[in-house]
């Protein structure tokens, strides 16, 4: 009889930022008791997964093991830790557990899909602790961009595990929680086995910043503006959202909040406490009958998504408000990898417009939630832990890391999703790799990323498609010509003649010279036919398209 | 009779950074003859032109004017300035002029369509000039990050404008021409009409950096190394490939050049005389004997492109060759702002094999070849023109282009691609707009930007496809029941059923109630048949395909 164990098992989260998913285990090999940290989403984009609404982590050997799970614990209310919590819970059928904000939120998100509210329960804080099979697991609070965010401390027969969630060191973080140096201290005095740490931003040399620098400067920013102010951050940063109100107060400015995410985050807030000195603001509608010089729109769209209010302010008016020459447009956020595109299409849209635009650039206006390279060597010393595991960051980000552990004097060990490690004894040990990837939400359906749905969509995106029609008669022939439908591709190829046309008469050519055995062979007619489409189009186009057969038969 | 005028007309890059092309004219409005300065490429996206292989700017204006164009100058051989001008040399048929190098590249491009060489003429550098009916076209050597750029200086009976091409104000560019500051004074000596001027880092704000500067960090990092290196940069940075050679040289490590742009852009520049001390290089075979510590590769794919050989590095063997733990590799390059995610997605890769990957943040290894801000302040001073035109930039640079001038006393002007300038007077009028936009090359064809091949395209990847087809009897009844065919979508939808199943059956339900006016009615029926099968799909998943209906009649 093999000895009880302790496992780490990332699902999601360690080898991309995004789409968070770790998995805890004790017991026997095999047969161990299972927590899970966090359920979160990734976003799509148009190269590698067009139409998809939503991805998360492949969370299948979850739903094998569903009988072993006892429970899953949310650090914060990011959509990269909460966002898939909702879709899963058929599946998983856990008790949720996390801090008033973040279960205010996730909570909403299981109404949206039916589910009842009791299946999130509210968690308290550190000292407090719940209890989970093998498991006692602490919320201990820590600073970061969103309200009540935590790290889980999670004792186990084995020894104790910190598990950060996001975090930064920021002694003055406006709302929420400071970062407790001594708290965290005092976590690590008993010992602790592994420390599974927040990596993002291991490429920051410097010190992390707090948010209460960006207080001023923003303040000085806005009083010194003539025209409408618009700002856009995160909706989730309540503190920055509230420091942007502020500013516009201060200006003597009234504030307007657009867009629903702004709304419901500063509502969740406000509803849980955790904001309580918020200004009262003016909507939409009663906003234009103030001059512009008197308001301040904070808006969502920090990433230039094309739906944002941000984004419909950029190309015209959006709820009844629009702006203009001498218009100030501020971006107290950071573009996030991949959006520069979308993000500068909505600086040129109000270039356009004559509105001045401020970004990051300056480092004046926003501030990072995550700890930089030395916050994260000062929480591995604070935490002293034998092991650090880094989690949510790409590969360079874990194997960095894990670089910095080791210059620590501290063993640091890359566990990409899928990896099993055995924690119980002095080192980590991989002690196996689980089939990992990702769940498509397409539409109101999940489907594998490796189904096959998206790759064919991609496939058309860029080649186009043809429907190739036929009808055979009772004895095989064709009847009639076979004709042709393109979606996508040009009307008119190389020989300057119209392509459905050269197409149809290629095909034509090949179904008189056909044979009985051709013709009367579904799949060996279908493969010539698409074979000879294609050809067609990489003549006339220099393309192969995809293709779809259709083949009547009157029998 | 009207008198002559000057005019000024961007086709392209006057609103985005790529595909240039830029017209000046002379005459009597509505006659004025004609010269075009560059005609090069965009590159596409997946997300606004999926499956494109090429964009230019639309030259309608220029076709129906084609009999007023005298001549066509290239600046210099980047992408953007020369890569359209083959694709467009049946339609404009105009002499093309350009210094050595250039010309050199011009040709292959003419050689690859099968264009003649003659095409292209070799342009000397000024005092030389070249007539091109009202116009005297100077070439004027100047700094960039390919060799032998030049600016344009154009003389015209309205007076002198300046034409900057991209540049950077470089006294020690390693290979070409330094900036020569006395030269570029002497050609504003006797008045300058009009500046028109590269906008790219008009956001940089400290003076652009001398390409001399990255060679002794590149030599420092390249002998610390010890396993196999690897960089990469832009092919036709010349200087810059020069640069990694003689660091790999000095370390004692045999060099090669992977990648077909790498070799063709050495190639020319040897063949041009602009390269005379390049070292010998090996090919990929011989090095694949060479010990690793002793290898120096120089390879394309600065940019993240899939195909190119830092791709297939990072994904694997490229050529024989092969990356591993304790390999580094450099790009000694930006990344282009859309590209991020592709350069990353290598970095990752590399990190998965165990290499270190060294890039641009430290700012030790690249510098910019444009003209920081305060180095357009001293174009500006030097040339002294009577007004500034912001070229080469999105909307966003040509507005701050346009302020800068503004504040340094000067007349700034933002003129986006289709405004046509009249520069005849003492100030900049608006003389008209002109119809612009974008071709694409597809595969072999170049449609329209807003053909709608394109859009229908990026629907698929969003939404799917879906066949339809119905036989109908000679009596317009179905002849069976309709099938359909679904590619990128989900086989099985929320009823749990395949989804074709259900389509089919909604088809059908349809085609049994339908009236004979319905059913005889080809539009009508298409249009209900495509309804339906969208309905379908909606409530089954959440998602509206686009469906090609194909009604086949025994009749």
């Amino acid at each position: 009889m093999s000895r009880e164990r302790l496992i780490y098992l990332p699902l999601g989260g360690a080898g991309e930022i995004g789409m968070n998913a770790y998995v805890y285990g004790y017991g026997k090999p095999g047969e161990e008791r299972l927590i899970l940290v966090d359920l979160g989403v990734a976003f799509s984009d148009m190269d590698t997964s067009p139409g998809v609404d939503l991805i998360w982590a492949d969370i299948s050997w979850l739903k094998e093991n569903v009988d072993r799970l006892e429970a899953i614990f949310i650090t914060h209310a990011h959509e990269d830790h909460v966002g898939a919590v909702a879709h899963c819970h058929e599946a998983l059928r856990a008790p949720i557990y996390a801090r008033t904000f973040t279960a205010n939120i996730a909570r909403r998100k299981m109404d949206e899909l039916g589910h009842p509210a009791d299946t999130v329960t509210t968690a308290s804080a550190w000292p407090e602790t719940i209890k989970a099979g093998p498991f006692t697991v602490g919320f201990l609070p820590v600073s970061h961009s969103i309200p009540e965010s935590a790290g889980l401390v999670i004792d186990t027969p084995a020894g104790r595990i910190v598990h950060t969630g996001d975090f930064k060191l920021d002694p003055e973080p406006m709302v929420g929680e400071a970062f407790d140096p001594d708290l965290w201290g005092e976590i690590g005095k008993g010992g602790v086995r592994a420390l599974v740490c927040d990596s993002t931003n291991v490429f920051s040399p410097n010190p992390g910043r707090s948010e209460a620098e960006v207080g001023p400067e923003i303040i000085k920013l806005v009083a010194g503006a003539s025209g409408m102010v618009v700002a856009t951050t995160f909706a989730s940063n309540v503190a920055r959202v509230r420091t942007l109100a502020e500013a516009g107060i201060r200006a003597g400015r009234s504030v307007v909040l657009l867009g629903r995410a702004m709304r419901r985050m500063i509502e969740a807030s406000i509803e849980t406490g955790v904001l309580t000195d918020f200004p009262s603001v003016l909507s939409a509608e009663e906003a234009q009958d103030v001059p512009r010089d008197h308001l301040m729109l904070i808006v969502t769209g920090s990433q230039g998504e094309r739906r944002a209010a941000s984004a419909q302010l950029a190309r015209g008016k959006y709820r009844g408000l629009e702006m203009t020459e001498g218009d100030l447009f501020l971006f107290s956020s950071k573009t996030i990898p991949g959006n520069e595109k979308d993000v500068i299409r909505i600086i040129n849209q109000l270039s356009e417009k004559g509105v001045d635009v401020v970004d990051d650039s300056s480092g004046l206006y926003h501030v990072s939630g995550h700890a930089n390279r030395p916050d994260l060597e000062r929480m591995h010393a604070l935490v002293d832990p034998q092991m650090v595991i880094p989690m949510h960051g790409e590969h360079r980000h874990l194997r960095e890391h894990a670089r910095l552990a080791e210059a620590g004097g501290r063993q640091g060990v890359v566990a990409v999703n899928g990896t099993m490690l055995d924690l119980s004894g002095n080192a980590p040990v991989v002690a196996g790799h689980v089939e990992t990837g990702r769940t498509y939400l397409d539409g109101t359906i999940q489907v594998g990323a490796l189904d096959g749905v998206v790759r064919d969509r991609i496939r058309m995106a860029l080649n186009g498609h043809v429907t190739v029609t036929v009808i055979l008669d009772e004895e095989d022939e064709p009847l009639g010509e076979p004709w042709c439908d393109l979606i996508g591709l040009p009307e008119i190829g190389s020989s300057n003649a119209p392509l459905v046309e050269v197409m149809e008469e290629d095909l034509n050519q090949f179904l008189m010279r056909s044979n009985q055995k051709t013709l009367r062979d579904d799949d060996r007619l279908e493969e010539a036919l698409k074979r000879i489409a294609r050809q067609t189009a990489q003549s006339e186009l220099g393309k192969k398209p995809e293709v779809t057969v259709v083949i009547s038969r009157m029998r």
